[in-house]
């Protein structure tokens, strides 16, 4: 039976709001620029108190990717929690507008839905605050392994390891796609989270993982290496598909003894939040279609090109025409 | 039987490499400031790399406290774990250099002995990086019963709930003080600590803790309250002893319906590095001499006066000397 999803995501559910800032407004907060903080709900209190005219967007790591997957036509599903508020159900509208099928039942009580509180400074960067909220409530219940079946590659996001009960909806999710014969594609998230994480990541990889996406930060972080070739080199040596990603120095695509260097698309940096995401929602399109691994990477770096020349971590416009205007469809 | 220390410290046991560094640089290398964030081994060595002369000195919460209590002439010791290397021998002889008992078995292989990363900035503040390293060692196996009770008060860290083997080294340690009857003494130590552990705190300092330290930031986290008189008046009703530090705006010292307000001893800012731990040595220095409340928080911020007008945590002269001056004693 052909896959009835070219890609099911599981990640946490999350909406953004986002703030435009300056390097001073982090130190006075004592925000940790260009990464990835978990915070609590007293802290995500506290932080919103100093935001000021904030965008709400919906966002989540995979969440964004999925989103960028169905821009471009893929048939796409998602597993995620939210809270039956406010958050919640714009987060599900604006998956479900875009059909992508998303049934993960969501919470009536407990936390309310997760946030990210994102403050972009001028250079472009984001500094994440991310409250889990409902996110944690994610479990192995959530995980219909008929649904992950019909899938042909289902893509885990790094940020599923924080909260505690969702490891087992991704060992579930894991098992049933590799017994109907899919594919795994993981992404490694934030540095710090490889941090927290680094030996599950490498068994993860080892094991289980077909197709890898990691930056420059986190590459070198889960080898614990000083250089990027010193990372390649490990990458390589794991047999993966793995797609590098430098920032304005382009991407580098990896399969053993595959390689393929990759420059970024020129645009003009507004905000960096969602091109790790994008960028893979342009690769695992590519791979869906049967595209070659040079063409998979030309595709993620157009579809990150697009995001950060934007405030927001999903795309603007239909990622579809985007493409078939360069030429890559 | 009297007891025969005043005060026994159980802490992470780290050693402080201290650089003087800017806001600026705190924002390239995604620290955030004025907090205490715990690192990867692989963090570590990055953050290590862009250390120019950093000054190496023992460090530790907990352990910078007892350095304080001792130069006040308090009889102490202190259970923590380093590793036999040149960092955990240089912890443990400054700690026995100061008379302080130390005796808990150095650990021969697994992590190398902690360090904090620690960035001080123009402003005198610090941001702190740790690495825990041989501290995540620390078991009950560390804590002698016979030794714990021969404390008048236990004096224990928040950060020690970061390590997860310690936390049965801590209930051991409270429930043999407890059978003899200690007190038991608790800092907050940060508000990110806070965050990550307010249910345990809020069930410690009700069930066992007799006197506990708090800054503002933790103890508007901890009951996740917007203004400190809210937060004042929770503390109120505990009925514990408590010291919340305010920086300059001073402390309020709490027992129930005592509340002293203590203005700060002025001084030239350098480093705030030690301003909360050696604002505890002063104070509990205090209680063991049976000085009134409003002494104690006196003496406490004397001795911050004093280990923030100079980089490092721990005091610079003898603090029983700079008390005798000050009239304190």
């Amino acid at each position: 039976m052909a896959a009835s999803f070219d890609i099911l995501g599981i990640g946490n559910a999350i909406v953004d709001v986002l703030q435009l800032s300056d390097d001073a407004a982090l130190t006075r907060h004592g925000i940790a620029k260009g990464t990835m903080t978990l915070i609590d709900e007293y802290r995500a209190h506290q932080l919103t108190a100093v935001l000021g005219d904030a965008s709400l967007v919906s966002g989540g790591s995979c969440a964004n990717t999925i989103a960028g997957l169905a821009s471009l036509g893929a048939s796409c599903a998602f597993i995620g929690k939210v809270k039956t508020d406010t958050f919640g159900e714009a987060f599900a509208d604006d998956l479900k507008g875009l059909g992508v099928t998303y049934e993960t039942p969501m919470a009536s009580d407990g936390p309310p839905t997760a946030r990210c509180l994102i403050f972009v400074t001028p250079d472009g960067q984001r500094s994440m605050n991310t409250y889990l909220g409902a996110s944690v409530e994610l479990s192995d219940s959530d995980v219909d392994p008929a649904l992950v079946q019909r899938a042909g590659i289902i893509y885990l996001e790094g940020y599923l390891w924080d909260p505690p009960a969702a490891k087992s909806a991704i060992r579930k999710a894991i098992g049933a796609a590799k017994d109907a014969g899919g594919k795994v594609a993981f992404t490694l998230s934030d540095p710090f989270c490889v941090g927290r994480w680094r030996d599950e990541f490498l068994a993860l990889i080892k094991n289980d993982v077909d197709i890898f996406f990691a930056n420059e930060h986190e590459i070198l972080s889960l080898y614990e290496v000083d250089t990027f070739d010193e990372a390649l080199q490990a990458v390589r040596a794991s047999g993966k598909i793995a797609a590098l990603t430098r920032s304005e120095r382009g991407s580098v695509i990896v399969k053993g003894n595959e390689v393929h260097v990759i420059d970024a698309v020129p645009t003009t940096l507004v905000d960096t939040t969602g091109a790790g995401d994008l960028f893979a929602s342009g690769f695992l399109f590519g791979l869906t279609r049967g595209a070659s691994l040079d063409r998979c990477g030309r595709m993620g770096a157009h579809a990150a090109a697009h995001v950060i020349a934007h405030l927001g971590p999903r795309p603007r416009v239909s990622l579809k025409a985007l493409f078939a205007e360069a030429g890559l469809l």
